[in-house]
């Protein structure tokens, strides 16, 4: 009996360190893989627009700036929505500044996989007075979110509708993140 | 001597032990209880309005993301304070939005008597452009708040008008809380 | 050998001690004494205009409230930027309240010194629906406090236009802080 027991317990042995690491892989995917298959390039970090720095760490929270949708070029998608954008167009431009928070939060701890939970989002929607889906234009960041780091991504958030934003940027988002 | 001090030595001991015990229980309100007799039913849980979750939990902080005054069947109260509510009716949209909170904190944490102080809110009301009584409004959130958990209940906050908020809701308001 | 060697060994010793001092020294400038250089006195403490508390210590982070440009007597710099009010005047303002909530935070705290770091920041300007410099306002802030804690002033922030707020103050400011 010893002598068969023996393989068949080396074996469920292995089954089940190979179910735990694959169930670790499942539960660790790699984000920068996943912003590959995603067709994202996180774009270079831009300068801050006044005195301040775009995150701070501190213990294992990170706390990043206001962020607008700025482009490449540095120009930024500017207007109201409900007047000049539509809601698809607003939704791009929240997801746009999510690549720009992405690249601050990147620059700050370095590798994008660290990131345990994106905690706390406060969207803030450049809008019209009779404009109240704020939170299909927050989408645009929050949808981003969820694909690219998963159970990871799903946050707490306020999406409200806001007078007037710094260069007439068509949204402006800031979130608390918590990282290994 | 030493037969009359020893019951003198016991009946004190007995006293500071009583003392710190009542002290204890005086700052350990049953909040579940107190909602009771304040004749408070948190409603049921209602899901959010798009792609994000009502609490997250990192370390010993709850951060809630921004609640509305939210009806038992769904519909909001609606409308600018200043306009189409006075500072009573906004003051008790702020009272509803803060049982809402209660409701998603609980979710969260199973048990509110685990709450160890409500930290930090930014309360936002939707208003007219001349209206500048955001704290009278706000207070109905958080004079429920110390009418529900005492000292723990007094937070820092923010009262601020917003120029439009999600489905028109008359208040918006987000939390962080701080948890045993 | 030996002998010539102790004291070149223990003069080494003192150097380093004495780099260790002083880069020490560098990297903790009396806060206080900086304010007096500064020329600046702290206001008395004032009391919150609502049920609230000024700030929540949870850990070594403090949650300050919405502070807003009160003066000494406390009247209020009032108005929009961009209509009632110079992007000058509202950096002005911005100063000022930072003021204000050093001294909210050092009743908090006790001592200055004890701050880590300046690490979070929502300014909120009053202002017009076409005024797009929220950043050069709330730069009075955050100059400020740069100038005050040299490199742990330096924040993360969101600098936004709201519709109204609390009394028609000019802007309203709200932070987080790390302390020892």
């Amino acid at each position: 009996m010893e002598k068969k027991e023996k393989p068949m317990r080396t074996l469920a042995t292995l089954c089940f360190v190979l179910a735990v690491i694959s169930s670790s892989l499942a539960q660790k995917p790699d984000v920068e893989k996943k912003l590959k298959e995603l067709g994202i390039i996180l774009p270079a970090p831009q300068a801050p627009i006044a005195n301040y720095v775009k995150a701070v760490r501190v213990g294992n929270l990170v706390f990043l700036s206001g962020h607008g949708p700025s482009n490449a070029d540095g120009t930024y998608i500017t207007g109201k929505v409900g007047k000049d954008l539509t809601i698809p167009q607003g939704y791009e431009a929240a997801k746009l500044t999510g690549l720009n928070l992405l690249t601050s939060l990147k620059a700050e701890i370095g590798d994008l996989n660290k990131v345990n939970r994106i905690v706390k989002v406060l969207g803030m929607v450049n809008c019209t007075e009779s404009f109240t889906d704020q939170p299909k234009v927050i989408n645009g960041f929050s949808d981003f979110m969820v694909a690219v780091f998963g159970e990871k991504g799903k946050h707490a958030r306020s999406a409200v509708g806001m007078y007037a934003l710094p260069l007439n940027m068509a949204v402006e988002i800031e979130m608390v993140v918590e990282v290994e």
